[in-house]
């Protein structure tokens, strides 16, 4: 723990969270759905997509670009699939419900697919991913978002930097969990730089011109980020982009609002998409499970690089993270504090653990 | 064209393929699917998985690792999945089988996985993915190969370069098609620096100590490929892993064997996955279409980088090199004549367009 994090246990931080939500007009369920999301974030460590984003949603709930008393609807569907209009709910309470409805949906088909539009940013993508693990199904959840990505010869954004995220239940060993953006970074982690005043890779960002650059002060005005691995991530980008938005029927590209920096009083017209494989449908789950932790295992004994101790499974570092923070409270940093206090004092509600 | 070119027919390269495959017993309609994967493969430029492997297949095919008369068969299925086993048919027909039977459920589920075992090599992967794109469908299509890619922390081969590919039909514009390896790039773009004595990118490969290096020669015995992106292109690969062998019930990781190097008497065990969603479930496919084109517009619109020409969408240069191809000839690079012209002299077939 370093000075600038502060230790606050798990409850304390979902019930600040929930009052949060039902202050603004969320009903109890959707309060705690929205802040299990949250909080779930902010215990693997990802503190860009955790409860310090709650401001902001607080800040578009009270607008009116979110509807604090929407229900998500489903509009159309068949055997495997669903389309969901979010009606403008916050984005956690629509990518639940999505999220339940292709594991309903994969319990009888054995795979489905949900696409999703009038929602808006729905945090870390591999939360919603989990839900199928811990369904002992394989899951899906990936995103679009307004545009702050260039593409190979473009300059500007063109694509969002599109998440996806996608999960394999385990039997001893916890489910691997892969969440990343089709971005070679997350823009939070260039605004981290910028805050710290440092230098940036060269393959994170394009200036103005769309040339490479290592300031991190071009972003996201007049620069943009740059997709993983060029042609890779931004075919990725779009392939997210077309399962989220140009099947589910919602916002493409640019014309999805910005949800830190558009008219709050509008709706942001996020689009995303939830895939659930039943492996028992196909498998016995155990059977599965036992091949699945001895693909871990094998990854893990694999012989070691110099210089590196131990090889990590997708999620493994997350999962330890989470079960420090149930143990012994999340070590939030300052910026995260900082956030909520901040939503604190717009909510006008008492938070003597917040108090600096 | 080079020096090092030749202009081949596709009908001649086809008519070819197709009698080294009924020579080998291959029945004429599963010689016609193959070499029409192969031939494909080439006329987009792809020359590493395309007739310049066919010579290996033939190889195995002799030897008895691949059954000429094998006929892949569904051993288990679902509304919305099937399980395929292979049974040791060359990979190219156990695919196409695997793809059409996930266009065929799809079309009543509206998604549709396929699983593979007990397949092979199956060169290029959006081969298989443009089959849903013909049938208006979102097609995905991959496999696993034996571990020639280390994991971070890892040194040697873990996981294969697992191939992944999608394609989602358009209207008036060429389906999006991207085709990838989990690694930053294809053992074959190494060999190529072997035989050039060239000097790689230090993102490629690991020695044999799990460092990076410039050197190709350490690749395969020594050293290994680096997923892209890092963590990223590892967590895909172990996601291709999961859904073409761990699901699928087959070969896993360090199971699969080579197809190029290992026992050509014995199966390699490949495993593959194929996903297709039928875009007419969900909404009026001409309206899809439309959609699709547009954003293939919007991106090619997009302001240009300094010293960019153009912006070119996934798959978009390889249909202009098979239309090119199909008009003119493709342009064999002298590696594949020379591949198929040993192949010519293995089955004593006279080839008087292959003599030098």
């Amino acid at each position: 723990m370093t000075p600038e994090t502060t230790l606050v246990s798990v409850t304390v931080l979902q019930e600040f969270c929930e009052a949060a939500l039902t202050r603004c007009g969320l009903n109890e369920r959707d309060a705690k759905i929205t802040a299990d999301a949250l909080v779930t974030t902010d215990t693997i460590g990802v503190f860009t997509h955790g409860t310090k984003s709650l401001r902001g949603y607080v800040r578009r709930l009270r607008a009116g670009g979110l509807k604090a008393d929407a229900v998500p609807q489903v509009t159309a569907q068949g055997p495997a699939w669903a389309l969901v209009d979010g009606r403008s709910a916050i984005a956690m309470v629509t990518s639940v419900f999505a999220m339940n409805t292709a594991i309903r949906k994969a319990r009888t088909a054995g795979v489905a697919y949900v696409g999703v539009r009038n929602s808006c940013h729905f945090g870390a993508a591999g939360y919603y991913a989990t839900l199928a693990a811990r369904a002992g199904m394989i899951g899906m959840a990936m995103a679009n978002d307004t545009p702050s990505m260039a593409v190979p010869g473009a300059r500007g954004g063109v694509l969002g930097t599109n998440p996806f995220a996608y999960t394999v239940p385990a039997g001893e060993e916890d489910p691997i969990v892969l969440d990343i953006a089709s971005a070679a970074v997350a823009g939070g982690k260039v605004r981290i730089a910028q805050a710290l005043n440092q230098k940036v890779p060269d393959n994170w960002l394009v200036d103005a011109e769309g040339v490479p650059t290592t300031d991190p002060m071009v972003y996201p005005q007049a620069g943009a980020l740059l997709p993983f691995a060029g042609h890779k991530g931004y075919g990725i980008a779009l392939m997210i982009e077309t399962l989220s938005a140009v099947l589910a029927g919602g916002a493409i590209m640019g014309t999805v609002g910005s949800w830190m920096d558009s008219d709050p009083s509008q709706p942001t017209g996020h689009g995303a998409a939830f895939l659930a494989i039943d492996v028992s449908a196909m498998a016995p789950l155990d059977v599965f499970k036992i091949r699945v932790d001895a693909v871990i295992r094998e990854i893990r004994a694999a012989p070691k690089a110099k210089g590196a101790d131990r090889i990590y499974v997708p999620g493994e570092m997350e999962w330890q993270k989470r079960r420090d923070a149930l143990e012994r409270g999340i070590a939030l940093p300052d910026d995260v504090m900082a956030s909520l206090r901040g939503l604190a004092h717009d909510l006008t509600i008492e938070t003597p653990w917040l108090s600096a």
